[in-house]
């Protein structure tokens, strides 16, 4: 029974946090009641009747309209300051499940089950919620932590190999932060994501590190921006790519961003080229290529200087690495550098 | 110059929190924009030329739709992770851009200048923040605390009597709670309205004690709900008054909520019967009277059932007062003491 020990766990945190079961609410998508509610229900079969708000599924449905709709059948279903939202799905779900239980009645429990490999390993910790406005990624949310993460990887199974691929590029980033042992078991690539029961100790893994640095610096203040490794040159190829109409899932820009900004930690801060050249073997026989070329350097350096995170507009910011688990953040390298390690990403 | 003050208090705030002036919005509604921006822009005119985003004026419009027009002019004004929300307003204005600065960007920061004495002794500390939603007040909301909140009496020369004596039923209840001397202070009664330069020192007095109640339990999870003295009661008959179509400003039915109260607190705690009777002249001699009767006791003790404060449903919660500055929260007294204390409010 895959979803035994998901279940144990489950259990034990809802009489932990003493919840109410008819305030217990179901936050999910259309896929993801489909394909993992059912065996989850079969395992825990007191979920059945639980209420669901059922938003559609996709990024695109990420909106203030599904948000609304999300409140409203809070309130519809009777939901007091003491229910308990629980959350089922990949980032999407937990981040506007977490963003509903953030603001409802001025902020009621959550508890997320991620299902995809990318929610589990970034999205579902951490305390970051929020919902898409006006074209804009997470304009409108909230930091409020889960009571409790559950993972199993169970659920990823239904799961498309590119979107296997997008969390394990997260994995990567989050492994060459802060574990130079987790890295070395991650570059076994692609038959690791074969194996489910066998990639769980390395997805806690990550979960665990990402939850230390969050816990640390919950708002951001600094610590945190570590995680943004692979992120600055990341966004922007997803970006670029989403323009085009060549759109890559999350984890797999990130996974290329990566490349670049070990490129540029060589350049700036004198990191071994063996790990450069290390992850790129890693990355060409793991991942898809990018439909980019050095013709694209000009827009992914404009792109670059747009990115919220950057402290002065048109100056990005970088988290960079002295060496594998030693990150350097709030790094502001010269235009040169800067296209200098992307000309070279983009040749290579 | 009755601005000087508060300009001055407002610009080192700036400086302190190193704002950045291209970075500041004005939070504001209709009345405030007519009646108060002018002095205040004449008294510092560094503001004459911020943005201004407007809200219709009137709680009707506490609405999503107003915060989504405040949301979406962020975005248009280019606000960035350092911007800052000044809000200029009463409560339905700091509640809004407080709640427009808790979300924008998962957070900026925001400060606020009430211009209502309600809104100074009540909304406008604490960081209670959020937005009516299908009918309900403040349904969808967070916890966030403004960077300061600046109070000057100036503004409060553009109210009708009526909405100072609503904010004159909060400042009451305030020193009910916490200072038997403010008590003694405030039971002068309307002249005490009439002298705006006066009445800054007892105001300040009242945002002191809510700020001190906040900072100790910012979530409500016990201190802070000795600030719902006389609101249980209150906000009962500030329902039925508004279903009746005779609705009555918040403050005034707390006054009249206040009374039920202290009778309740001499019924269950032995509260001394010359508070009740010495309130109670204040309350004839000050505020005007209410449309209701004994024949109303039923309707109330079902409004007071749903309030949502209730930990659990139909047991109204209560804080009484054993003496003036000695409150005790979470009273649940028998439904025939409400019922007395109800009809004996309702009959004098």
């Amino acid at each position: 029974m895959p979803y035994t020990r998901l279940t144990t766990d489950l259990r034990q945190t809802l009489r932990d946090i003493q919840s109410d079961p008819s305030q217990l609410f179901i936050v999910t998508d259309t896929n993801v009641e489909r394909l993992v509610l059912p065996p989850l229900t079969e395992a825990m079969p007191e979920l059945a009747s639980t209420p669901r708000i059922v938003i559609p599924a996709g990024e695109a449905h990420k909106t203030l309209e599904s948000m609304t709709g999300v409140w409203q059948a809070l309130v519809e279903g009777g939901a007091t300051r003491r229910a308990v939202i629980l959350n089922v799905g990949g980032g999407m779900v937990t981040d506007m499940g977490g963003f509903a239980a953030a603001t409802f009645k001025r902020g009621i429990r959550y508890i997320n089950l991620p299902t995809t490999l990318l929610g589990a390993v970034d999205a579902a910790t951490g305390g970051k919620t929020g919902i898409d406005f006006c074209g804009l990624k997470n304009e409108i949310g909230a930091f409020a932590m889960p009571e409790a993460t559950h993972i199993s990887t169970a659920p990823f199974a239904t799961l498309p190999w590119e979107e296997l691929l997008s969390g394990y590029g997260e994995m990567l980033k989050t492994a060459l932060i802060a574990d130079a042992g987790l890295y070395g078991k991650l570059r076994h690539g692609a038959p690791l994501l074969e194996d489910l029961p066998a990639l769980e100790a390395p997805v806690l893994r990550c979960v665990e590190i990402k939850r230390d640095i969050t816990d640390r610096d919950p708002h951001e203040k600094g610590l945190r921006k570590a995680l943004n490794f692979g992120h600055t040159a990341g966004h922007a190829i997803e970006s670029l790519l989403l323009e085009r109409g060549t759109p890559a899932p999350h984890g797999i820009a990130v996974a290329w961003g990566i490349k670049m900004e070990l490129i540029l930690s060589h350049i700036e801060l004198g990191l071994d080229s063996s790990v450069v050249t290390g992850y790129s073997a890693l990355l060409r026989d793991t991942f898809p290529a990018i439909p980019l070329t050095c013709r694209d350097t000009d827009p992914l350096m404009a792109l670059m200087g747009h990115d919220k995170k950057n402290a002065q507009a048109g100056q990005p910011d970088f988290t960079l690495l002295r060496a594998v688990a030693s990150p350097q953040t709030g790094c502001t390298p010269s235009p040169s550098a800067i296209s200098e390690a992307l000309e070279l990403l983009l040749n290579l």
